[in-house]
């Protein structure tokens, strides 16, 4: 297979973890990471429009292959010019393959906003088969079909720069036994996807594959070593990753040493500040995670130097508090708001507040990862750490 | 009473109507006139900025006394240097007395979206008297009193340049008898706000009287003379003005040869395209309505040439539609989405369009606003009305 509109260069390596900095370049722009992207689960940011992402300082963007599958249909996406030109995103952007969605709906194990589900709506899942999953939309009542080939067909429909092989994403309750198995079953999936990707590849896009194994370091062993074979641009590690922060750290570590050692890394849906310190010194490259917007619309604000990582506007110590979000920013919405009227905004149920957290919370993020790429050259990661988490 | 730090001044009378452009001079700024006050109901105008306001050429917006007072407070406002400083909006603003609100919550009758209050919330006013009026807070369910000293005191506090004596503003079913005597207490209730602003006058407020006396040709009048030979600085024409276009036509024709000549000429809460072009031709100077932000959450987007001032994005029609908001706009909301990307944002339910579309909304009434300046001068306003509503 052959990436030539792609690349991915590590320019520096932490001597004292496996921490690197890179560039990952695309179709539509080159990124360095390490990077964070940011979830327009149904085509757009939520609250945010692709001229805040940019007045945030945004690289990289994301989009949901199921949900956008669904509604308006990848059709109709395509007929609009992809979904760069639908969203107004001109930059490097990824889709996933819409797995993770359908499996977690099917458990009803993970939290609804990544879901974009009702909380009471019954399970959508109706079976998984080897061919794919069929499942029920949750906007027309239809019984739809994804299979590899058709997450790939959406995906290229969509048209984003990265995008990925269809796999299961076991939920943490399963057993060994199905982990395997499902396991087993998203890398012949993974076959499918790259025999589907290169039947259409016209050299737009690029695949990546997805370790899965859960919690089972024999299994995600066997997982390394099938995407590390495989004609994939990069790698994700996905799947359950346990329930501790521990266990996290440890799942990844069985990985980072296995995979392809020259491919970009991305970790699937994992994204709080001390998330990116821990993982950056696993080796990845690139994350996800819808936090940023969704705490905002809880009134939760990013703060660096804060252990908890954010400030709850909603509390009434924030009343008459006349600081801005982030006095050091020279951004609009984190300099000229004060805690005070963003507190009253929220008390008052003004829809205005999630927007300037929003946009607060992405710069805070970039801002962060350009700190962080700044630290692994610098080798100071570790006093970066404390003065993001004050620990 | 000086109002030093103010200035009306009229540079050009339409020969064929009542129109006429003129320039309003603030501490705050000086706007042209004809022009448009937005709602920025509880401080913030809704899912807007006030960066996103400037950026849509906003000249002017407004607060409501009744809502701030409930919430945070004027007190708090005050404390955190007024509300210019508080919601960012360092232009020209204008706050109303609170007589509206809670008339109108009195009698129930009029929209929601004025009165900020959820559907099936109980009748709040409890009393009025000549001292004022009693009602219930909203927020803490305790009992408040507003009278003609207390809105001048709050709105001294909130701090907006253009402010309004205390009123009743009276409802569309209310009869003769009801309307003359309720005129007469606004009337008394005038002169208290008027000792009142006097006793605390510092310059940088300036203050309007509000013509009353509902759909009665010989209140109007009474009340316009009350109003011209009072030192206020503005002329608002308020109250109820009739079920109808023509009705509100016919009351507007009363006043506008009885009112003050030199001063700026409000009208209160009334603002579509058509009532724009109908009313300058009055003589009115400004206008203030929550259409343009409230129809956006609808999904509404106004649009110039079109009979019906705006195209319902929801409508099927716009699903496929590449053209964007407005492709003759400089203002990259307008500019750079189209009519599909919001059709699918409000089907799927993305707060994001309504950020998107209000701010385009307030971007054509602003633009209509100056379209209009320039007809006046230039004598076209038949035209200008034929291109804006094509008829």
């Amino acid at each position: 297979m052959k990436y030539d509109n792609f690349a991915f260069d590590i320019e520096h390596r932490d001597p004292k973890s496996r921490a690197r900095v890179g560039k990952l370049k695309t179709p539509h722009g080159t990124i360095e990471t390490p990077n964070y992207i940011f979830c327009g689960t149904k085509g757009a940011i939520k609250n945010l429009s692709a001229h805040q992402m940019r007045e945030a300082k945004t690289d990289i963007i994301l989009g949901n292959t199921y949900h956008l599958m669904i509604q308006p249909g990848a059709d109709l996406v395509q007929k609009m010019g992809g979904l760069h030109k639908f969203n107004g995103w001109n930059g490097p952007m990824m889709t996933d393959s819409g797995g993770f969605q359908i499996f977690s709906m099917g458990h009803g194990s993970i939290a609804d906003e990544i879901k974009g589900r009702n909380q009471k709506r019954d399970k959508s899942l109706l079976k998984i088969t080897e061919e794919g999953a069929k499942f029920k939309s949750y906007w027309s009542g239809e019984t739809l079909n994804l299979t590899p080939e058709a997450s790939i067909d959406i995906q290229r429909k969509l048209g984003a720069d990265l995008i990925y092989q269809f796999d299961e994403c076991t939920a943490y309750h399963v057993d060994r036994e199905y982990t395997a198995s499902s396991m087993e079953r998203s890398h012949r999936w993974g076959d499918r996807s790259l025999a589907e990707f290169e039947r259409g590849h016209d050299g737009s896009q690029a695949l990546y594959g997805i370790v899965q194994g859960g919690v089972y370091e024999d299994l995600r062993a066997t997982s390394c070593a099938y995407t590390k074979e495989r004609p994939f641009f990069g790698t994700a590690i996905g799947g359950c990753l346990g329930g501790s922060e521990e266990e996290m750290d440890e799942v990844v570590s069985w990985c980072a040493p296995q995979i392809h050692p020259d491919r970009p890394v991305h970790l699937l849906g994992i994204g709080r500040i001390r998330d990116v310190f821990t993982f950056v010194r696993q080796g990845i490259d690139t994350f996800d995670c819808v936090s940023p917007t969704r705490i905002a619309r809880h009134g939760w604000a990013l703060q660096k130097g804060n252990a908890d990582e954010r400030m709850n506007l909603r509390n009434a110590r924030y009343k008459d508090d006349p600081l801005p979000l982030d006095p050091e920013s020279d951004m609009p919405y984190s300099r000229d708001y004060s805690r005070a009227y963003l507190h009253h905004l929220l008390k008052v149920g003004e829809l205005l507040a999630t927007q300037i957290i929003a946009q607060h919370n992405v710069a805070v993020i970039n801002r962060l990862m350009r700190e962080v790429r700044v630290a692994i050259r610098e080798g100071t990661l570790d006093d970066l750490e404390k003065e993001w988490l004050g620990r």
